[in-house]
């Protein structure tokens, strides 16, 4: 008779930052947690949100809150008081310094160790940048605050073989990938990826295919040169540091499912490039990983749906998903 | 008691150019045909290519060819003579112009009227221009050798609903793209797609989504100006010309099944925000379809598989789906 594997340490620090409140964070962060016991029997969860508004949206979708808090230390709420009272679907600048204190306790927990993962539901940039503090966006909010000079975006879907697509670039105007793709720059997004899906993925030897910039990977330099250029000689140079990374391919041959097998990621040189196959994929459950932090972060791929917000309308999956790999990826940092 | 619909015209005249020789086109043409009694009853195919060269392809892939020509006029070869023996996987240049011809002889024959449709299987560029004739591809040579000022290159999948995705722009070097949108441009493209889908593809009211052409549509200007600027401008015109064309979307949400099942087409910005979606959903079953051409032409969306030529072993199913459509749309075209 077997036994089943049994955790021997300390049960996994998660913390969630329900995000925007009048967004669908809040709600969300119920529900996924109303099956905690049975989905992550060795996590304990903390709640970063106002703990009234927590309730109030617990109630509004069906969920015993009280009887969740209720399970010993399984789910405990980190109360951080509202700027101002949240209606669901109505922004308030008067919160934006709320969400940004969400995020600071997870952030500083993470640092500290208290916490091995922190999970985001999204927030409103507006509301922050309408309290008068610049913000772009939870990644770089994530790499300023630990103090790192370059993180990689990866959005991922979930299942055995789960599709996972990490990008060269981010949010910038079409017409200005080309110039902000650099040699070094895309050795180190390919250490990161390398690095982080070995050490928090379980990866012994990820591999990891690399598309072209332009159409057909640039037709041998007949519709662009950024692949002879830019993209072969840092892939030489990643493979000489051990890193398998394959390319550059073109992106729609790549991104065909008998390609994909063969791949633990995909790096793709830009957002639209990568990221509407993900998005098709993986039918509204994909998540959001930063990667390149000394802390571990993943996040929904979805907005603040405020047009839902309160109605118990909105999908968890991805709220869902988000906690899976963080907890897996805990799990698999702490073993080794 | 009811009898099915018979087509009370004559059968539709549907040409194949079997393209490269060293490559696969010959052998799947005869794969796809051997099933043409059943798929397509109401068709009669002209082959185009060396009869010799079509019958050694046939018979090395196990396809009767001699009984498949026996069946009365639904499947017959229009002779045209290699420039030199082909071997399957052998480029050689002294059939470029051999390539070229079977092209000719079909356009000329579809503007004739004497085929409804063509449909054509995979050139190998090089072939041609290493032959000393300059050629980009197929469908810059349709659109010139008919005349036409502006085409469209249309991806689709096969299906109930099946996913097409058209572009504004094609094969040029990512950095380019920005340029080349132009209100006008957008608003023709529309206009092309619109037509074609109401008049060879039967849906008398099309809804075509508009991608944007940045990160998350431009996010309101943050992220690019060409959604404010050129996308939006056009798409205003075109709704004022009573085309049904909503956007510009972020194409990562776009993309998701639950918009696209409220689409006839997707109008993506560039080749490879739209592709990669479209050739994951298609498992190697999508085809390409040109529009905006005063005649019909489909084709698969592979290429010549060379290393894969006389083997067998390449997949017909494409070719097959772009036979598919080129019937549907002659016939629509006649209905209508």
């Amino acid at each position: 008779m077997t036994t089943a594997a049994q955790p021997t340490s300390l049960p996994l620090q998660i913390a969630i930052t329900t995000g925007e409140p009048a967004g669908v964070g809040p709600e969300l962060t119920a529900q996924a947690l109303a099956g905690a016991a049975a989905h992550w029997p060795h996590a304990q969860f903390t709640v970063l949100g106002d703990a009234n508004l927590l309730a109030a949206r617990a109630r509004a979708v069906g969920v015993d809150w009280a009887a969740l808090l209720a399970q010993g230390k399984r789910v405990r709420v980190q109360h951080r008081p509202l700027g101002a009272p949240s209606l669901a679907g109505k922004l308030d600048a008067a919160n934006g310094r709320y969400v940004l204190d969400l995020l600071d306790s997870a952030i500083d927990g993470a640092v500290a160790g208290t916490f091995d993962a922190i999970v985001t539901a999204p927030l409103q940039k507006s509301t922050i940048n309408d309290a008068g503090v610049p913000f772009t966006g939870h990644t770089e909010y994530l790499a300023e605050r630990t103090h790192t000079p370059r993180v990689v975006m990866m959005l991922a879907g979930t299942g055995k073989r789960p599709l996972r697509v990490a990008l060269a670039t981010t949010h910038l105007p079409l017409k200005d990938v080309s110039a902000a793709l650099t040699i070094d720059g895309i050795v180190e997004t390919l250490r990161i990826v390398d690095h982080d899906l070995r050490h928090h993925f379980g990866l012994p030897a990820p591999r990891i295919l690399v598309t072209g910039l332009n159409p057909h990977a640039g037709e041998n330099g007949y519709l662009g040169r950024e692949e002879i250029e830019v993209i072969s000689p840092a892939l030489k140079l990643a493979n000489e540091q051990g890193i398998d990374a394959p390319g550059p391919y073109p992106a729609d041959t790549l991104f065909q499912p008998r390609y994909l097998e063969q791949a633990d990621c995909v790096l793709a040189m830009f957002h639209d490039q990568g990221l509407p196959v993900l998005k098709y994929a993986t039918f509204g459950e994909g998540i959001n990983i930063t990667l390149g932090l000394p802390i571990i972060r993943t996040s929904v791929d979805h907005g603040t749906a405020l047009d839902l917000a309160g109605t118990g309308r909105a999908d968890a999956g991805s709220l869902i998903a988000a906690i899976d790999t963080a907890v897996s990826m805990a799990q698999h940092r702490r073993a080794g």
